[in-house]
């Protein structure tokens, strides 16, 4: 049992120190600069303020100040900046890591290159660490279906830990697997990551039907718009598929827990999924996003890193200007702020046209 | 605009007249010995008791005596028998199809030969015709999310028709097409029949989470078990594919609509959800099957048949001991009156035990 060191004490970083504390481990959580009271509170209480839930015992909480000492001696590092932050928790790593150490990413999204490239976001991590260290270091990340507040309460939760080494991978999986944080591993670190990333675009889209619904005065009917979210879900399914495609990844790995699992539960709510059902009512996104309070809104910020991309990319002819639809579209409400009209007929490579189709 | 010759008054058929109505076909309803108060209900308030929603104006509801006169001149025959009902209603179609005439069907489930060989529907439903009327006849069926109620309701559906005869299906197809209900087409007849009635089994998986939540005296918590059912539902996904592959479908439709979109579909409720959540509180199957008034139980039906289909083919050696574990676990479940105990470790190829990940 080593000591694992978690950078960032938001909720998902800390829900992880419930599966590092049932296998043994010591587990340090670093506040940032912005979690300086959360870590009070867990000091004064033992418990999360964001999760509500008391820590495991024997979990520290240090500030940024104490951050070297966390860092001591720890086998794993948990980067558990979220994704805004990546080029700041990177920066602290270049200072902080030593070799031999195994860094753990969770942060989901993605970084645009001036030709419109998409660069994973560990990369983006790895990236603000010399080189001479960043290869004496193991790099690897969490994708998969997995909610902060289920993991703090130890719900069965089925993950993947994805990497390009696999002995590096195989080390992170050890440690935090449980008997109900259950871990595979994949080496399709590329094909993992933008699966991560684009589903948060994707579940922003599902929450267009429950909007559109209350829009047209349905809101008590006893009939739902399923059948409008089963359809953005198969669409959303083909598409992160391309994208994994795309970027250089397997397309298969958007076929089990790192796509069609993560985007579902992503599906079943959160800010992504509200701010889609008031995109859904009508509201320009500027409206929506003042609505909820201007919190962080990652599904729109990776809305609109995959959009810019994809018109870069259908610019070089990388992609077929018919392709990834929904992802078009998504972009043009989200941050061109048109209305919204779902291009049903665009979708799955295009709905025949009714007088084409007659044999 | 043609005639249009619906077998069997339940909600889903009786939905299908909207499509229909749009694009100005004569819509011609024929109950069968079961629904007789339907379709007196209908000529004497045009109202669909089961969808409490009025049907499209023009609509002529026959109880099963007049079939013959509703099928003269009907270009197209909906078979909207449930799975329960295919032979019976391969026997009327036996007797009142005409040459020429397109028949689309609706049920969902399979059929197990002797060897442990699949049929899908439409070949059991075709099977009682005999071989020259089959032959002049075009076969298709309707596949992905649609919910009845939203169909009837007009509510945005994406959904595919499939058959082996591309004019056959698009023809279908083109006949229902509106600008609301979306109808793609595929070839692939054995795939997507085989994801539509697998997706019923792994739906009342989904079900067990909330059910589990219960017994563990969890059902206030704000922490819900949306990692398990996202768990599930990326297992099930992978499981379908194989299955698909299984049947000589091709995998690839188990990651659009007819797979990943039904699926999503079908496990935001219904029988089969709430059938999986009582056994998720611990009831046995027959106890939850009181329940809930012993109502057809279509998840489960497929369960039986798809579980013992499987024995046989592991018993051939078509399919590997650990294959496909979670449809071993539901019938074990459903069929064998076992505990529920969700194989996790079993899934996604195996999670590695922790030991042997050691590097």
């Amino acid at each position: 049992m080593g000591i694992v060191v978690i950078l960032g004490s938001g909720v998902m970083g800390s829900a992880l120190a419930a599966p590092l504390a049932d296998n043994g481990h010591e587990v340090r959580l670093v506040g940032t600069h912005l979690d300086r009271e959360i870590v009070e509170a867990i000091r004064a209480t033992g418990m999360h303020p964001g999760l509500a839930r008391t820590l495991p015992a024997g979990v520290r909480a240090y500030q940024l100040e104490d951050a070297g000492e966390a860092f001591a001696e720890a086998e794993i590092v948990v980067s558990a900046v979220n994704s805004v932050g990546v080029e700041w928790a990177g920066e602290r790593l270049a200072e902080l890591l030593r070799p031999g150490q195994l860094v753990l990413a969770i942060a989901k999204g993605v970084r645009t290159e001036d030709n419109g490239d998409l660069r994973i976001l560990p990369d983006v991590l790895a990236g603000a660490v010399a080189t001479e260290l960043r290869e004496r270091v193991g790099w690897g990340a969490i994708v998969g279906p997995s909610i902060a507040g289920e993991v703090a309460a130890r719900r069965t939760s089925c993950v993947v830990f994805c990497g390009r080494d696999e002995a590096v991978v195989d080390r992170l999986a050890e440690a935090f697997r449980t008997g109900w944080y259950h871990v595979w591993t994949s080496l399709d670190f590329v094909g993992c990551e933008i699966c991560a990333a684009a589903k948060n675009c994707y579940a922003l889209g599902i929450g267009f039907a429950e909007g559109e619904l209350e829009a047209q005065g349905e809101r008590d009917s006893p009939d739902r718009a399923h059948d409008y979210e089963a359809a953005l879900f198969a669409q959303s399914a083909v598409e992160i598929r391309r994208w994994a495609q795309l970027c250089g990844g397997d397309p298969a790995t958007a076929s089990w827990l790192p796509g069609v699992g993560d985007l579902y539960v992503t599906s079943t709510g959160g800010r992504n999924v509200r701010v889609g059902h008031l995109l859904g009512q009508g509201l320009s996104f500027i409206e929506a996003a003042a609505r909820l309070g201007h919190p962080t809104l990652e599904g729109a910020a990776a809305i609109r890193v995959f959009g810019d991309a994809l018109g870069r990319l259908t610019e070089r002819g990388v992609v077929g200007e018919h392709e990834l639809p929904l992802m078009r579209h998504l972009h043009e409400v989200v941050a061109l702020e048109r209305p919204l009209e779902m291009p049903w007929g665009r979708f799955l490579g295009g709905e025949p046209a009714r007088q084409a189709a007659r044999p």
